[in-house]
């Protein structure tokens, strides 16, 4: 990242603004631009030391970016390129931090003039709040981060927008955006589902005086952002649905189990999903523990 | 709860002993008295100081007990009322501490010859961790406890076993044995499927690597005890299967939303999940900070 002597953050939300500050706290040389359109949004940044100075013209402050990390909600991706196309340079790489990727990345290759300059990050680090008063300069800090790069991409593009990530802590992966997507929707996007649904039904059939717990913990993703949240489902909404499918295939064996009140199968169904957990859960609590970890594995 | 002069507990894990320990701690003056199979477990229970006294011999113990709780696993009821059965004095009140009330009442009245004074309850405590070593005077502190007495029961061994656990701290409520099962299908029973489904997803179809926070929150569930739950599914699977159809058509209406690309829809159905859960997480909180609240409406 040494030419990296202007780096230009689009957006100083929580991580635009956690970025910035992330990067101040570990010395980072280079001179770093807020640029966005909230004036207030953009002095609350500045005020914090996330960034050294804020505009909302990007023709003031582009033509110097070596790097510009895009981190505006899904649903300002397009926008945000279109405004970005004029002014990438043959020096200018540029990467996101949106929770979906092959919109992204779709997105980049219809509007900018160097698409192989473009490295699609999912920086996977979030916090309830929003804004730049949530920022924290630790937020990234072990947490893995996907980069999915288009083929062709540019190598030295590739290899800046890695040392950037991991510049602020974060354990740096790379795979294709589908991949990304399809497993985004694995792990985090059916989830989230879910957990509304369990609120829906709880609402619908009554049993909230039971609640406890499990059931608040079950539900803790159906508290997140909406706005945020129906960007990521409508984004995803393919890799979604079919999984959606496969899980009510899976919902239909847990019934017949049920049916036939098989306690065998119930009990050798729990025993492996406890299994799986808990071998999961040590990778896990290992990975955030060293800062590092399996997302190594696909370097 | 005064003519109690001796209280028998019939198993001695974590629910048994937590229970003893509590009574003990809030000064219950009656003699405790742990019943059991296994010596090692009844004396290790004697040597924390949840029992006065032990013994794996129904007939030496049963005739003097007023007040029986059966604290057993699930599967475990039948077998225990047929041992109390030939013990069961006029004077003689049982109640017990399963998570599903049709199965154990039903146990009760093919067994007891006074099933009128079998007052079933669900006593909402637990842990992750089982037997008399994980034993804890405070688990029972602020939490619900459901009541599902059979028309018609006893009033005195309600008024006795409502103030059981009301001494031990609990937010008592009643409600039929069948209207409890819905709903602990509905906030407990499914969650625990949807986590171990999670669970076996990911197997499936990968995305370990990206599995963060809420994953783990959302999959806590699965690491729960594999023979208890099998119990648990077991024993309450006509609700469940009622309630795995409602869900499936949600997820439906859920695939419609994604197919349509209604990011409205997506948005309002969302922002009315969230509100819902955080009103009840109000309540929730209330409720645990002052060991009472919505259970007590069923009084």
């Amino acid at each position: 990242m040494d030419r990296i002597d202007q780096l230009a953050i689009i957006g100083t939300g929580l991580l635009g603004t956690s970025l910035g500050l992330a990067l101040k706290q570990r010395g980072f040389p280079g001179r770093l631009v807020g640029l966005g359109r909230r004036e207030a949004t953009l002095e609350r940044a500045r005020q914090r030391g996330a960034v050294d100075q804020t505009s909302t013209d990007p023709a003031a402050v582009l033509p110097e970016a070596k790097l510009v990390v895009a981190a505006v909600p899904l649903g300002g991706f397009e926008a945000v390129f279109k405004q970005l196309a004029p002014h990438q340079h043959a020096e200018m790489v540029v990467t996101d931090v949106g929770s979906t990727k092959a919109g992204v990345l779709a997105a980049a290759k219809r509007h900018l003039p160097r698409p192989e300059q473009f490295i699609g990050a999912h920086p996977m680090a979030g916090s309830e709040q929003a804004g730049p008063d949530a920022a924290d300069p630790g937020l990234f800090e072990g947490k893995p981060c996907i980069l999915t790069p288009d083929q062709p991409s540019d190598e030295q593009a590739r290899a800046e927008v890695r040392s950037l990530w991991e510049r602020v802590g974060m354990a740096v992966a790379t795979m294709p955006a589908e991949a990304h997507d399809r497993q985004a929707a694995t792990i985090s996007h059916l989830p989230h589902i879910l957990a509304g649904l369990l609120v829906e039904t709880a609402r619908e059939r009554g049993g909230w005086e039971l609640a406890s717990t499990g059931f608040r913990d079950m539900t803790r993703l159906a508290s997140a952002n909406p706005p945020m949240w129906a960007d990521i489902l409508t984004s995803n909404r393919e890799p979604i649905r079919h999984l959606i499918q496969t899980f009510q295939q899976q919902l239909q064996t847990m019934d017949e189990r049920l049916a036939a009140a098989d306690h065998q199968a119930l009990l050798d169904w729990l025993q492996q999903q406890k299994d799986h957990r808990e071998s999961w859960l040590t990778r896990f609590e290992d990975r955030r523990r060293n800062g590092t970890g399996e997302g190594e594995e696909n370097r």
